[in-house]
């Protein structure tokens, strides 16, 4: 038998369910936003996602050769491509411009728990702005999104690559960054002086050190998101890509998920330099939809299949139990319909299997006087029903 | 400037809410119909491909190894994987089974008007019957699928295997399926008795020819059907995949698009055949989506960005504009914000360019009352509102 390939999923009908009304629900708050969904291919030239990422990406990435000889790769990340969409496509759109969409993303990874080789993103940008508004608007959008998902316990870190920066000084090594990047209390040897201020975001002692000018747009940022009522933690240490994001960042963390916490990340960088057009600042964010429902309480509000199951008592009936399921779905009513003929126990068993409110039976009595039998599950009342008069009876 | 891999595409924000109204229709229609919902991964091991279609289908597929070594290809249609998820995990679900799904598949060919490396579909199965009642639920959602998407003209056309077998009996070579494939008028030199009957799909001649008990399985069929109303034309000629199908095929053609018209095809096959396992029948059906969405009349309701625009006139009323837009989204209506200070023209025209029927306006006079300025964009006119009272004033 052939297998799936290794650190990928199959998602059977709850699963993919519970996915779908997650993607509906970002969807939705996303919209309410005012941001705009957008879509960009599966695969692209490999050397996008190096221009991005730096040739280390290479080894994560799933790359092949078109028949041109030409290096594609399956996307690891989305932002890469909006970028170069924007450059290509939409740079006469007024700014700013904001942006979400979905995709799967592929990189070779060894597979563990919320890990897999194959994953979906939901993703945003704001283009063409990256002031205080715009980003505490981004950041509001990932704040609610989180919650319009279901989890209901989940920690916004939000830093400035600025403050940082002017904490750090000339000691931004990468052995430094490393130990801050892992909250590691070794900073405390190489900066006695920092080390406390940084690893536990002391707001005040980092003022004190990088002077009120550097934490200007922290402070406007976050007097806006007081105002819409966000909550957030101040993180000095997020070091998420020094070389790439240049102002404020941003991470949420659900700790339910252990080691892998993380469900959001994001900051403010320069598109153009994705992609290599003029400095254009944009703010953006990645959130993993795997995590985001691993994170959450197990979602067990799975519809029932349908409202109604017809079943033909007899082989007879079923060209009329087929014509009285299409009166039902044309008025929009999810119907089921027993494929061949049952008894009556039978059908009534596959209809509560299927979650339906009422079951249709339809035997030789019913086909001789054209009508059906209605048995609703609930109150096992049991009427005798028209066919004529079957959607009213049912809506 | 890095382009977009050939034969590939970019959604901007127009486009895409198409695309995600379209999948909306297909997916509320199926489910209306009782059908299910799954997903598979992006890529398979490329023998799957090999097992169901031949080694002739490795020329169109995008393969790579991974780095056990293993082959694996970008997956060119979507039946093979879920008949693998059947097989794997599926088997102990009472049948019938009925599923749909969607997913980007992807083959090497020569780009043209609605064929691209990088297409969407939509398929479904009844996995465990193909008896004609499922048969007739199955084509019946197809059908209303079409309808749903907007496509207002287009023919189903219905054979079946058996029948096309009996009438050509030892004369089914290669050379006569392409003919009839083509409906080619050729066929009357090859088989002068029976090209007429064939080609112009007369049922009368055919069911001479073959018998009532050949079409059997057709009449009753279409009997379903005609009591589901659903339109339907008898097609003989119908030879997709002599090699795979075994029954009753379909397939459903937009004649708006000339030379590639064919939306939908599908048929009854053997599922186990794809999997090595023991016989499972099945019957199922895939959907082109860029081809449905080609084919219907360019559907121009793209709906409004947002309902409601907020613009700060001033500086210090941003955070109080983001503070009322977090009121309105979390009242559910969708709301843009101008990310910096504008003048009142420039953010009505902002207004009006997005869509939204009304625009709120602060500046310093609101700021000091703590009151918002609401134009109705329609009506014009403008009001005073209390910024408690925003979220009553505009639902």
């Amino acid at each position: 038998m052939i297998s799936k390939p290794r650190g990928t999923r199959d998602f059977l009908p709850d699963e993919k369910e519970e996915r779908v009304r997650t993607y509906g629900a970002l969807r939705e708050t996303a919209k309410l936003f005012g941001y705009r969904e957008v879509e960009t291919p599966t695969f692209e030239l490999a050397e996008l996602f190096i221009a991005r990422s730096g040739p280390e990406v290479v080894d994560q990435m799933y790359t092949f050769e078109d028949r041109g000889g030409r290096l594609l790769a399956l996307r690891p990340e989305l932002t890469a491509s909006v970028a170069r969409m924007y450059s290509a496509e939409m740079r006469s759109i007024p700014k700013p411009l904001k942006l979400f969409y979905f995709g799967n993303c592929y990189r070779y990874e060894r597979p563990q728990k919320g890990r897999y080789r194959e994953f979906a993103q939901f993703g945003a940008e704001v283009i063409g702005n990256d002031s205080p508004a715009a980003n505490a608007d981004l950041i509001g959008m990932a704040f609610r999104n989180i919650a319009a998902v279901g989890l209901d316990e989940y920690v916004f870190r939000i830093g400035d690559l600025r403050v940082l920066r002017a904490i750090l000084g000339d000691d931004a090594t990468p052995e430094v960054m490393r130990l801050i990047d892992k909250k590691d209390p070794g900073l405390k040897a190489v900066l006695p002086d920092r080390a406390d201020a940084i690893l536990d975001s002391r707001i005040d002692e980092v003022r004190s050190i990088v002077g009120d000018d550097v934490m200007a747009e922290y402070d406007e940022l976050t007097g806006i998101l007081d105002a819409m009522d966000v909550n957030y933690e101040f993180d000095v240490g997020i070091a998420r890509g020094l070389d790439y994001y240049n102002g404020i960042v941003f991470e949420a963390d659900a700790p339910a998920l252990g080691a892998e916490k993380q469900v959001c990340g994001g900051g403010s960088y320069d598109l153009g330099g994705v992609v290599g057009i003029e400095g254009l600042k944009a703010t953006g964010f990645a959130m993993g939809i795997d995590r985001l429902i691993l994170a959450r309480e197990k979602d067990d509000a799975v519809g029932p299949i349908a409202n109604v199951y017809i079943a033909a008592l007899d082989d007879a009936a079923i060209p009329v139990a087929l014509s009285v399921g299409q009166r039902l779905r044309t008025a929009g009513i999810p119907t089921d319909i027993g494929l061949g003929s049952a008894r009556p126990n039978k059908a009534i068993k596959a209809a509560l299997d299927r979650g339906c409110s009422s079951v249709i039976l339809i035997g030789e009595d019913e086909l001789a006087a054209n009508t059906v039998t209605v048995k609703d599950l609930a109150t096992k009342e049991q009427t005798t029903v028209p066919v004529d008069s079957i959607v009213d009876n049912l809506s």
